[in-house]
């Protein structure tokens, strides 16, 4: 079980979780606990940071970091010992993460659960501040935003779980974003890879990362709310899939940017340099289009999105590039979203896409970039007009709970 | 060096405590510091527990205590690292304290310090959290209040520091607490058992625990002010100090309370039964006086004193106790208060308790109680009445600033 943020932000939501662990163990399970920090904790302690120094130490930043989960976890034990039942709190390094060095960014490199084990076998009820580990060095480290769905997948696969439950404040994966679509439903199932491309196209229920650990190591997450009972969502192998829906969801990001190079020289190792710089500046970049020169010689044009928050570190990386490449122009636009479709079931439809163009015309917004893949399809569109085009393909391809009755497939 | 709550209360505080370790640095010292907790964290983790349970799981509470001191270290190491320094946050359990397994009041069993000679070696810095250690079960442990002291005092002695440097908000030991006597002396150097019997009245500059740590590793205290340089007060060993004088200091306390117990049966095992509870109800009993009964086979009136916040778990414990052993009457006084004299010189000179009670008579002063040692005369007597006996003994034993060129005898 992991609780997020907001699941364990006051002493009541505390308690409440710790009376859904206590109700899982009465149900005859063996319980492990993932905690992330309180509410805004890792918030403040970046403050604090920030406070004392311009560039914080990564290794003291994680010393700093890694105490919020601690605290979560320290108090959820007190409340489930009052309830009756035994709790130990453990830290990272004690659950047993093993990581590399890189800190404030660390990948898990093993999970050495001995002593989970030894206190489930002492019939106690493990809590594991999340979102942290011990490096090689022995040093604590962070697994960087969203580490605590990591921390719990990871522990999950490495018991063998039954099932890796994730309490988030939203009651599972929706066909859209409810606030934008008011329609939208409640998904019982999704598959791995359908999460993956809901994740990397703007669905914020579950980390990219975890979703990709939980995929490679087979661990079944069932994602539900932790403010009520009943049946979130369940995040499985597409072979457990009942069926496969030609269109799942519907996703959206608006907080994108765009950088166009114009005037890129068409020689090899061009766009190595580019994104190679971007790479070194830790900007994600996503959707790439690079059009090629009409006739050979001449100069190509290159277009990418990345989040917008990330802008700033992408344009001082491209400052020493655009010089030695002796790029014509660099164009930002801060205004940028994306839209996007995923649906397992598009691999063996075709004219999806022409589907999705169609609708998005029909409202008439333009298309500035595309980019699929077999089971996705996103549209890079001005970020105003996205709840629009979210809205309008949720409705044409009826994946709301009011049309549920319908196949699904397109009209 | 040792940095107390309020001299890393924020970051200008931390940045001035990293600037002072640095400056030590730079003299050519290899140092380790310890931090205790900013300010008021730790009085506000206490309360998140409140908040959760009435009754915290006293190992829980240490996971959750020991997270203050690990943020003071890891911003301050930041902030070194910004002054050109390489420094090393480490937590108790990383520095290799080892202490029992007494969640919330662990004693330090074993020092540990490999991985503190490693960075030192490698030319870094290294910071301690202090108060907190890991018990031989692997869990994290705290030592109790004032237990950032000891930490220093341990590492201290387990690393043959040159001198364990105690900073703090006050300029080091007085003859007398300056809020109260205006003229009392900053003392440049006392000794180990005075400095235990200055903790033990009422001196709040050190720990009791750390001073005996202090005096059984023979490690030399430095006690000084975080906020200007200049020297403190060293607490060194008898045979170290330059001279005995007659008195030292006086100190007092204002916040005791004085339990009576009126008809309690002259046999053998009474005092045993109620002394044997107030122990078992963590009761610190400090003067204890018995009236023999002046005929045989009549009752004992016994009279002991309590910290006042300890009164009411003093009261719980006696209930039983008072029942069994059928006495008669329990009186309970909460205003006492305590005025004792302290000094090594005090063993080769007859008189000076005779002077004390003069002293306090002239100023009709009602004694209530009198306990010694070798080197302390204590009177308790009405805390109101408390700042005037200070006053009245610090001027009396010519302790001040303006009367030291005397000798400070009794006149």
């Amino acid at each position: 079980m992991k609780f997020g943020g907001t699941s364990v932000a006051d002493a009541d939501r505390i308690k409440r979780a710790a009376r859904r662990i206590v109700a899982q163990r009465e149900a005859g399970n063996r319980v492990v606990a993932v905690l992330s920090a309180r509410g805004k904790t890792t918030d403040e302690l970046i403050a604090m940071a920030d406070e004392v120094s311009p560039h914080p130490d990564r290794r003291e930043m994680d010393m700093l970091l890694s105490t919020g989960e601690r605290i979560s976890c320290a108090l959820c034990a007190m409340a489930i010992n009052d309830l009756g039942h035994r709790a130990i709190s453990l830290t990272g390094s004690q659950a047993g993460i093993v990581t590399d060095t890189s800190h404030t960014k660390a990948r898990i490199l093993d999970v050495r659960a001995d002593r989970i084990r030894e206190a489930l076998d002492q019939d106690r009820i493990v809590l594991v501040a999340g979102f942290q580990g011990v490096s090689t060095s022995r040093d604590v480290t962070t697994l960087g935003r969203g580490g605590s769905d990591t921390t719990a997948v990871a522990l999950a696969a490495a018991m063998n779980a039954k099932v890796c439950e994730i309490y988030t404040d939203v009651r599972g994966v929706y066909s859209a974003d409810p606030r934008i679509v008011p329609d939208a439903r409640k998904l019982p199932m999704v598959s791995f890879e359908e999460m993956l491309e809901m994740a990397a196209s703007g669905a914020k229920v579950l980390q990219l990362r975890s979703v990709e650990y939980a995929r490679n190591h087979g661990v079944r997450i069932h994602c539900r709310a932790s403010f009520e009972d009943g049946p979130g969502t369940f995040v499985v192998g597409e072979e457990d899939t009942m069926e496969h829906p030609l269109i799942t969801a519907v996703t959206h990001a608006t907080d994108e940017a765009r950088i166009t190079l114009l005037g890129v020289p068409d020689r090899p190792g061009a766009a190595a340099a580019i994104f190679g710089a971007l790479a070194d500046a830790g900007c994600n970049v996503d959707t790439i289009i690079q059009n090629e020169p009409l006739e050979e010689g001449r100069d190509a044009e290159v277009s990418f999105t990345i989040p917008r928050e990330d802008l700033l570190a992408a344009e001082g990386a491209l400052q020493s590039v655009t010089g030695d490449l002796g790029i014509a122009r660099v164009d930002t636009d801060r205004e940028i979203g994306k839209v996007s479709i995923v649906g397992a079931g598009m691999r063996s439809h075709p004219g999806v896409a022409a589907k999705v163009f169609r609708v998005l015309a029909g409202e008439g917004i333009n298309i500035e970039m595309i980019s699929t893949s077999p089971i996705k399809i996103s549209c890079v569109i001005r970020s105003e007009v996205v709840p629009q085009a979210v809205r309008a393909l949720h409705d044409a391809f009826e994946l709301g709970a009011g049309t549920i009755a319908h196949d699904g497939g397109p009209r």
